[in-house]
């Protein structure tokens, strides 16, 4: 058991400093015991980041929630919300079943066969272990790094049910949740951040604007052609609003996701226990706060100028964007260039939204713009900061990960659309999905205006 | 004064690390001084798990507000707040004056007299202690530990709001919780926590499925017979739904209650200055969030078999029946145990629910199945991954603490309803308790369907 | 550039410290290498102590956003939520570009010129600075302490925003917002944490009763004054209630403060390297939480006395009193000193909205009762607790930073309605701002009752 724990940890150990600053990481695992942070606080304080930085990403699937209940219709909300829930649930259960050991792939499988890591030790390491033993678990608890990881891949999930929304039925949904968060985001990941191909490649993305944000826009876009947009939504070249429900709710999830983003930025330095980790963690954190600011910001004068008023879903997906564009790269840039690269992804978000319209592509919530749009311009941007980038690197991650994950979420949309159906009826859909598939409303008491 | 303090916490000493990893926690304090963390970093890193714990069962206070406001019809809502926001102050309150004393009872009343820990540093330690003087502190800040386990007493409180909502009088309730917060739950909590005869006879309850979850439940079911069922709910055989008015504030409160468990079962640990800890806490993290994870996906696919459609409502209380299920052991199983754990956890909720109702126990949240029968199953699903645990006494635990639990509450409802009353008018009722208590309503201008 | 940012983190460090425990906090700086904890590990510590205390204070902004949301009439609730995005992106910008510059103003900009830390290592230090460097940095990372003093800067402007809502035009307010964020509170400020005047003649203010919270009630008095209230609302003698839209929002928000005060008091010990500072966390946390229900519970009992029945949003309003009363010394009290000094805040609001009313002042959230009045109790109030305080040292602060706060913002207000006018037409007010500036509604499809 120790020897295939042994072996299953060095895999992961080799995977995760590679994660941005792999030799950074690595060297504080070496240069540790003679430095004058003790290897056991080294070892506690790289494992309390990633519980902290767990829990705040955790947040984010609230903030998701909240953000998507609060931009689809009302009669539409109670389902928004089983979704999110189930979503987040669904992957918890599949990512550990298969997906972390498929993204980080040289341990446990080969060894334990497959779904070991659900009754033996093979994620986890053991309970109360001892300081020797954690020699084999590298230089963090593989528990708290398995969480941590988790709540990234869920995060690629709920950025495709803001899209598909008001229309989608619900267990075709979350069949396609099982295959990304088991398979497709895995995979992709295992590239870059399992040290894989796009690794090697010296593509850089940091804490994952294209391995976890254009992902999930990537089958958020690949689901809305196929699916088509809701009804009425495009009359001949008339583009008609569908309003947001709630914007104090759609607020709120915003502010839970930038809360959050900090766990998924800051966590994704992967260690704390050395001065240069723990600062290079709070240039982390004052930098996606000034690129959310910089999105939110632009978004606001950008909708005053072009439209003669201010626009709060506007605002809201800015600091989204801008949270997006700096996921790449959050260490290097200054407080300047990290809030002009928030508020070119602010920009973006604007520009890009009637564009889609005009596409007839039916994104509900935005999150086409935000996340895959403003992930493939933070991946780019890292040229900008890093001189550790190239240009050539980025475009070639980008492509990759797009195609690999645009062409299976395609087929995997058509194969569910082909078996059981992917959207609900014409009746259901004008009814709105939770009298239709819950028998609920959100909001019962509330007379619609 | 300082032999005082040091009895005191002496006391607190010996009564803390019973919690659940008594040895473990006994072997940090000993051990540290030749272990390569130095003793005063464990103490940091120890005061930090039950901050950082601390503000994330903070947050559950808001969590049961926004479920619970979520979850009763509008005309009550506002009283709904008024409620949490009011039984959280006074259990902040009363169990300082009384209850923590009352639950790690060796030292400072019988030295200080009553109350002492109000004027003077019986409960918090003094203003910038020295590293020497903290070794009359142990291995944590006192004042870190009291508010944590503040936290969990208010917690109790919170589980009776619920399913006595929108027809029990606003002072016979916080009368109520004075009592449960500053006796029931400390006394009986002192049985297995403050170092008490259930620790000596064996029973195991981590972070407290039985000490605080079937506490609250017990109480709950106590207030819910004596109170009597809403008007109109049973109409002879049959059952009339109340739906709840706000599904999004519901589904805010569930993930609000997940993100604080984390600091509930994880901040149980009740250390995190060695590796072996550390990563216990991460073991725990990730397992909780699982058993969260199995209970709403088996809510969702038990209601969607048994009702033809999914249900929100009893998704949102499958994740919190994972969560209830997971509290007494969330660190032995594996993460495949942890999942069938809170499964089974979702499936209680979802067919115990009827059988309230077919029993016309009108529990308005549904708290009773979540935190009393899920509280019990979880307490009984110790015996299943923790050798060290035996059935016999599980079973001992849950029915020494139920029958207290409920002989107490009962009479002290029933001591109110003779006083004072304990239910508003029919009229009241009818008219909402916001008008009829408050003078004011939750959502003014929107007018009821 | 090494030597300059020096310059600029030694002052930094000279004015860091003196907030509040300015001996403790050096005497850590000094004694670590020789005491148990290593001096990285303090350098680490109190990094952390900044990033968990920031991120709680960053989520103070929803809770702002919540609790105005909730508390404004649905027809000016997106312009609400537009207004608390916008400031506090603009407040992240203009702090760093100006802000942080002039609160700690003996070091870049002498050498480095105007600006310097936007694209410069003014304000970050560089990317994996070893430990070496980090002698430079002085006991903590510049980056946590940026984003976290950075936060406090944003929460006055918050303030702002619920006294003068439903009226106020968008851009008019952000231009103030800018002014109030880059120079306003960073003069007023520096006097105090910048090591100014008032920090040598003895004034006593922990985590900002006055610095923070009088600051942002001293600028929305001058602008309640001049803006005038909002139509209809005092016909006469006779006082018409506008009662809020949505109740739990300002329960929420009212939970997530006092979630965020966690952060806001912590932090503020500004260092948790030693077994000391963090048991004095510890102490710091304890007593804001039992302040917070001393408000609480006092506003309740008060208003069912005084009006026959408890009145939430006084609750509410009283949770907070409770906060910004402890806040000028959250770590002398006793836990019973500390309810005490929150109650008699939970009092002052209960007994000030009134008088508001009386002179016609309209403060659409009692942001002035709660942050200014009950700022200017709790800075009183340290002397109390605290032996270093005295009476006339305590006072000269309040009326320094009372008197230029309330002239310069009054100025501010005076040219900004000269040149553009601060309030919307009569149409617009009666329309709502969100139809009239925004274009949009919160909840478009409620019809109102």
């Amino acid at each position: 058991m120790k020897t295939i724990t042994k072996l299953g940890l060095a895999a992961a150990l080799m995977a995760l400093p590679s994660l941005g600053l792999a030799q950074e990481a690595a060297e504080v695992v070496e240069a540790a015991p003679a430095a004058a942070v003790p290897t056991d606080t080294v070892f506690i304080l790289n494992t309390l980041l990633f519980l902290i930085g767990g829990f705040l990403v955790f947040f984010m699937a609230c903030g998701f929630a909240m953000l998507e209940a609060g931009l689809v219709r009302s009669k539409n909300v109670a389902m928004q919300c089983t979704k999110n829930v189930a979503l987040f649930g669904l992957a918890s259960i599949f990512y550990y079943l298969i997906g972390y050991n498929l993204m980080y792939p040289l341990g446990t499988w080969a060894i334990d066969g497959w779904l070991s890591g659900v009754w033996g030790p093979g994620v986890l390491e053991a309970v109360g272990v001892t300081a020797d033993a954690a020699d084999d678990y590298g230089y963090a608890s593989t528990g708290s790094d398995f969480f941590f990881q988790l709540m990234f891949c869920a995060a690629t999930a709920s950025i495709v049910s803001g899209t598909l929304a008001e229309r989608i039925k619900l267990w075709p949904f979350l069949i396609f949740t099982i295959i990304l968060t088991s398979i497709i985001y895995p995979v992709s990941a295992s590239w870059k951040w399992g040290g894989g191909f796009l690794d090697a490649a010296g593509f850089l993305d940091f804490a994952g604007s294209t391995v976890v944000h254009s992902v999930g826009g990537w089958a958020a876009l690949a689901g809305a052609l196929i699916l088509g947009p809701r009804l009425g939504r495009y009359d001949g070249g008339r583009v008609n609003a569908f309003p947001g429900s709630n914007l104090t709710l759609a607020t709120l999830g915003t502010f839970i996701l930038w809360l959050g983003w900090f766990g998924f930025n800051g966590g994704s330095q992967l260690a704390m226990g050395s001065v240069g980790d723990v600062a290079d963690v709070s240039r982390i954190f004052s930098n996606t706060n000034t690129s959310a600011a910089g999105g939110a910001v632009a978004a606001l004068i950008l909708t005053q100028i072009m439209y003669g008023k201010a626009d709060l879903t506007m605002v809201l997906n800015g600091a989204l964007a801008g949270l997006v564009s700096i996921t790449a790269e959050p260490l290097t840039p200054s407080l300047g260039a990290a809030t002009i690269i928030g508020a070119i992804g602010g920009i973006i978000v604007v520009l890009v939204v009637p564009v889609l319209d005009k596409l007839k592509i039916d994104d509900v919530v935005g999150a086409i713009p935000v996340h895959l749009v403003c992930g493939i311009w933070g991946t780019i941007a890292v040229v900008f900061t890093n001189p550790d980038a190239s240009f050539g690197a980025q475009i070639y991650g980008i492509v990759v990960v797009g195609v690999f994950t645009f062409v299976v979420s395609g087929l995997v949309w058509l194969i569910l659309k082909a078996i059981m159906g992917i959207r609900v009826s014409e009746e259901d859909e004008i009814a709105g999905l939770d009298m239709a598939e819950l028998g609920m409303e959100a909001y019962p008491e509330f007379s619609k205006g």
